[in-house]
């Protein structure tokens, strides 16, 4: 099946009062299953998305180098529990895969609850949820539960198994590239490492596999890549493997954490005023809504490799609530409740604007520099509407015309007038429709 | 009658008492003509202006092309009136030359007050106040009148009689060059075109031509070129007769609605950091005075057209309350009740000081750059005056020899200082005179 | 005496217990002397640091020329006195040196109480201070005394008596070389020629004295000079005398006023911008302390020289309280009890915190520019201490490999991270142990 077959048949419009819930239920759909950095619950995700959208999927194999890293051994997991004495099994794997290390060794050992408890891991401060954690480079086993039942366990024997593997295999991840009228590249990259856990990064995942959707549906002047990548040693792994691919991103986004009630959170990228920078400040200042803008730092998510000095791509992070930043935060309280159909789409909305914006960020020159063109006589002066809004699209024709000299975007036009982009584009195309204004190659 | 023959027998101290009185006169001679941006009305005025500064008046011919616009007809009224079935004039041009719609195509009908009215502006919110309406380029008769009158007409049938023509004829306008040491010019340039409006503009008609005499009598390190034109078109016009002038504009300012008893408002040039800009900031925030700067838009008065990015010269706007921002604006209340003499003198002042910071910002370089001069020696240290103003002295002699490194204008050394432009000047005349500091030709 | 030797005589540890009392002894020692920017008491003065550091003492001789400048003649004094007409000393030098006018012409005459008073300086707002009154270019003599003493004059004749000289002779001044391992160069000046006051400037002599042993005994990547100079006509002095080695001083501070109770203030370079700036700001403003930073301006210590337009060296001003923002300034009341131990160690300590942050200031160049290098596997990752000091680690490091591009230093690192120097510093050294940055060459 082709990749615009695969489209056709999953196709959502983008403003549908149903994609909230389209959304949201691939969340659902994707929160039981165990993902790590590798192995098969990261491979059903994958192939889950691919069917949604005509996803490439990538198998490195282990021991590959990336750069300063190696590819690790591939991880899997089939069953993991500890059983008390009478043989109950008073931690159970199958009930949440939080309850596990991430990339545990295989374990089968019988032990006294002090033993057993240095390799335990709670949360005193929440008693009732269960922590994540991870142990992908250093080999160690242990289990994640909750304060309320470590304290509630007993004196006595323990048997605690862990039915899992770390072998030779495959890191993989999923890759999509939708051709544009250019060569040069919109990158949308998001982790889907992380096992039962919602906001980071369900949320990420099912807005990037609809916004590919979206996308498939319009003609595009950029070209788009969308990586669904584990964290880190993903981002590593690709950058080493596609090299000549980075010069052509022109922008990127990495998307994480963007399921929750929290207004939107944009970390710049390291330039720091990058073109996706300017136009996700512009939009979220004009947004009317609560936000925030961060500067750049290396710590975070993928942007780290993406924006390392020898790549130093123009790539930001946006998220709604920043990981760490909600007490949720890498436990089993990011789960189905804490995200929300209605976040889930205002994000991918947030995004379609985002790139709509880019795509359409071109610089014109006035063809009628010399004084103002007598726009009356072209019916282009109050010809419509009310007072308000017709003196907002004369002041926008005049901002373009003026400042429309061949170095300014109509990004930078609306930065220095004040006006909304979306208010400066529609004078630009309405000036360009009468010829005064032609747009300029770069 | 030459030049200096006309200034000589028109002279005027700036800084005058009658001064005042003087501007107001002139505004007052000017207010009862019926000015258009062409006709007799326009051309008188030149006239009168004419006989205060030698002006030079020029017509250009309708049809004539101007960058995009064309030369329009030319508009002449002789009356107008509407008269009741009793055949009284129940409005009438005589009484008030904004009765009219400026431009209005003759017309003499009979009709309803139901199909008069559509004809007819009024201002609900300033029942007492007769509207100012243009139509320049959209062939239409109208007349304005107060609410509270167009509130007391009965029904009955009206006659409406626009006594007009618009023919071809010529556009006028007036230019004064006054030629300076350099051919570097700074450029005056003021609307004409208003009917009876006061501050709009009779107040920067009046301020130009006092101003034109006061520099008449200086010795000008620059030229200066005044120019008393109707709005949009007038500019356009002249600029396109003279493109070979504007490179030679150094610093340029559009003077309007100088007259009202409110603050300064300066709205910065295309550039935002022109000499002329930096100037006005410096003299307006040294002022003690209330004043507002604005950022430039391309919005308002003539310099939208002399900052067009064809041209993008150096020209600011000054006003005291800019258009559109008090309610008399564009109405029969912008009378000689609303301009003041005191305002009109202040500005002149105001404008003077300006061109005086200009002709005196040279740069200079310190000719004994190595370590502080000693000013001891040579009695600059402490030599005259009270404690605080030699410290003043003292200091403006430091920062000048100090940035005197042949980058640094002296209104550079005032801005970093935090002094007075005043009194840095007066410390770089102080170190001229004694060979402390040589002006660096440009 | 060789200057190691003469170091290792009198070593101090920069931070002991007893620094604080050994810079106040010697501004105690320094303190009855009468100094002046000539003569034996600056001469002494000298000779007491040369036994401390292997100070370099010069004379330049009085006539010598130097820039727009020349040399004064020495001036010496051995005594001072007005005697009241029953032969009692009333105003006696030997129980101030404040109370002569520094540079006085020798007196003897007779005279009455109103004659008398044109010679006097006192301070009204402060009645029992005598004031610190000079008069170096203009050949004059006087007496300073307190307000109360003045008052308490009776009518009656008295005999006022200065036996000075002013004669041919040298000006001198004390240099100190500290070679490292790099001929670019940290300047250290500091004024000396004031008599009994002691924050200004007898604070700047000890701070500066001890700060030389301290530096003596480091390895430095940077030479260092120390100038102990009479302000004004020094600096020109050394400067006319040294326009060879400016251009070598990398970074200069001058000390000043360092000894009293206040809080750092610094004054910047007239570059503004300068390393020495940016070093002493991060440091100021990571201190938790009140401080302030003050723009450059040409008014103040010899940093008015070392920044005059034709050297321009990156040189600002380290003082506590600034001159003539405490009262005391040149008063009696700058003496031993305005200035403290604890305030001049903890001047010195900053002082080396400034040079320790110029010496480490790097530039590094990440040798694994593409993707974070695997921090992990090194050990490099929560290897030690507490949670909270690792993540400042751990985030000094993403900091340091993802901006050391060659062309970020270290300080531009701090800055742009909001961590300390400290921090930052650690993490590269770190991070070049393991050979995952190597250090730029200039």
């Amino acid at each position: 099946m082709s990749a615009e077959a695969t489209f056709a048949a999953t196709k959502v419009l983008p403003n549908s009062p149903e994609l909230g819930q389209l959304l949201y239920s691939f969340v659902s759909e994707l929160y039981p299953i165990c993902r790590s950095i590798t192995g098969n619950g990261l491979r059903e995700t994958l192939r889950l998305i691919a069917e949604k959208i005509p996803l490439q999927i990538h198998e490195v194999p282990s021991g590959t180098p990336a750069f300063d890293w190696t590819v690790p051994s591939e991880w899997n997991i089939r069953d993991a529990y500890i059983k008390n004495s009478r043989g109950e099994r008073v931690v159970d794997f199958q009930r949440s895969n939080l309850h596990v290390v991430n990339y545990s060794i295989p374990t089968r050992r019988k032990l006294s609850l002090r033993e057993l408890r240095a390799n335990l891991h709670s949360l005193p401060q929440h008693p009732d949820w269960i922590p994540y954690r991870t142990s992908y480079y250093r080999e160690t086993w242990g289990f994640c539960i909750s304060q309320r039942e470590l304290d509630a366990l007993p004196e006595g024997e323990y048997e605690a198994v862990i039915d899992s593997s770390l072998e030779q295999g495959h890191l993989s991840y999923g890759e999509l590239f939708l051709p544009g009228e250019t060569a040069e590249e919109i990158l949308v990259s998001t982790h889907c490492c992380h096992p039962s856990l919602c906001n980071d990064n369900l949320s990420g995942v099912a807005v990037a596999t609809f916004l590919a959707q979206a996308l498939a549906q319009r003609t595009r002047r950029y070209s788009y890549r969308f990586l669904f990548i584990p964290g880190t040693i993903g981002s590593i792994a690709w950058l080493s493997r596609n090299e000549q691919v980075a010069p052509k991103i022109r922008h990127g986004l990495v998307l994480a954490c963007v399921g929750d009630r929290g207004g939107f959170s944009y970390k710049k990228s390291r330039r720091g005023n990058a073109e996706i920078d300017r136009a996700i400040l512009h939009l979220l200042n004009h947004s009317g809504e609560p936000h925030k803008i961060r500067e750049f730092s290396p710590y975070g998510y993928d942007e780290r490799q993406y924006c390392s000095p020898g790549f130093d791509l123009p790539v930001g992070c946006l998220t709604r609530t920043p990981h760490g930043e909600f007490p949720e935060y890498h436990t089993s309280a990011d789960n189905l409740d804490f995200v929300t159909a209605e976040a889930l789409a205002g994000t991918l909305g947030q995004c379609l604007e985002i790139f709509t914006l880019l795509e359409r960020n071109h610089t014109y020159r006035n063809t009628n520099p010399k004084c103002e063109p007598q726009l009356g006589r072209r019916g282009l002066y109050r010809e419509l509407g009310g007072q308000a809004e017709a003196e907002i699209r004369e002041l926008a024709m005049l901002w373009v015309l003026n400042l429309s000299d061949g170095e300014n975007s109509l990004l930078d036009v609306a930065e220095r007038s004040g006006l909304r982009f979306a208010a400066i584009e529609q004078a630009a195309a309405s000036l360009e429709r009468h010829g005064l204004l032609t747009r300029q190659l770069k």
